[in-house]
């Protein structure tokens, strides 16, 4: 099964092409542009390297939220304009379950935070279970860094513990997952999406929105 | 300091492009194609998505070895092509050692195996020292992979773990790095290079050659 996987959830943005559990291309790129310039490209940089044609996909994948509400409209914009084309499956991802995995399969639990601006993080966490799939332990929300209860035995992943680093770092000595380690892979994307597909938890079209945890920007100001 | 780095060393790609130390643009590619198909559209793609020039960059950093011979050339050819035709410095980085930034930081004895064909494979093992720098432990070699002594409190990292894994496996529980982090990031050896800078371990272009650690192929059937 040939999966094209993509997030544009964050400031960054990635594109990977898996097949099956093998990851055939994955790009990440943080060159501070606008994911409206930069995803379209940047699919057609990994289709161009690997010789695949889009119409050779047989599941399209994006992480759907939480996070900046623009990209995740212009992702999801381009999952749903891939499954119109091709008329192939889709599933939508969540961004901090693909970031809990750059943590590495670990016993311990996995605290995913993400930087939401406005002083406000987005959290959820995460263990694997005895059959080494990731399982979501505290739903996703959004909230002030200083409430989360930190705990040395938990590791933290993600741009959200760097953002808010003196909050977190001056009372606790937390494990953080490396920053090289802090953005979003697309074939972690995949990785979960193929695990989606196996549960038969496809993507609607009509029914379908991002998780966006709280009113836009825009909305506020209305 | 605008530094670009790039892997050939395995069957698989990669190329990143770093500020300092954060990464703009990082892609591996593992399409079965050849290096010299993929290495400089991967570079000119790299360049084009972050809007950045190869004469802005500072540092070009590049796997030397040891790996695939005819990978190795590819990439340290391409390596003085841009020491040459910019006069900037560049650095070789040691593939094994690019590999163990896979496994995290970690207080553990992380072990680097890569496949080396011919039921071999290339080890060296590396620790972090207490200023968070990697160290090597053991030194590169090619050997026999039923000749490493396998040691539960130590993290193994590489495609050649998993290509001798019936080996490993059937006596030994010993923690395996998973398997989407097994291939070379290049952003690794950019990391890796901006230290190997900072100490002033340049590249001269004269005397370089790559680390085989064996003969090659071709010498071996003269």
């Amino acid at each position: 099964m040939l999966i094209l996987a993509f997030d544009t959830s964050s400031k960054t943005a990635s594109v990977a092409i898996l097949r099956d559990h093998v990851i055939v291309y994955d790009v990440m790129i943080n060159a501070g542009l606008n994911h409206s310039e930069v995803l379209l490209p940047a699919i057609e940089n990994a289709c161009r390297q690997t010789g695949i044609n889009i119409t050779d996909v047989d599941l399209f994948a994006c992480t759907t939220g939480p996070g900046s509400f623009t990209g995740l409209r212009i992702g999801v914009s381009t999952l749903k304009g891939f499954m119109l084309a091709t008329g192939k499956p889709a599933v939508g991802v969540s961004s901090l379950a693909a970031l809990a995995l750059n943590a590495g399969k670990s016993s311990k639990k996995i605290c995913s935070i993400m930087d939401a601006g406005r002083g406000q993080v987005y959290y959820a966490s995460f263990k694997y279970n005895s059959k080494g799939l990731l399982r979501q332990v505290e739903k996703e929300q959004v909230l002030n860094p200083s409430h989360i209860t930190y705990d040395k035995k938990t590791l933290y992943v993600g741009g959200g513990v760097e953002a808010y680093s003196e909050m977190v770092h001056t009372d606790h000595k937390i494990k953080i997952v490396s920053s090289s380690q802090r953005y979003i892979r697309a074939s972690s994307v995949a990785i979960l999406g193929k695990e989606k597909f196996d549960r038969n938890e496809l993507l609607n079209l009509e029914t379908f929105i991002p998780v966006y945890l709280r009113s836009t920007d825009v909305e506020d100001k209305q």
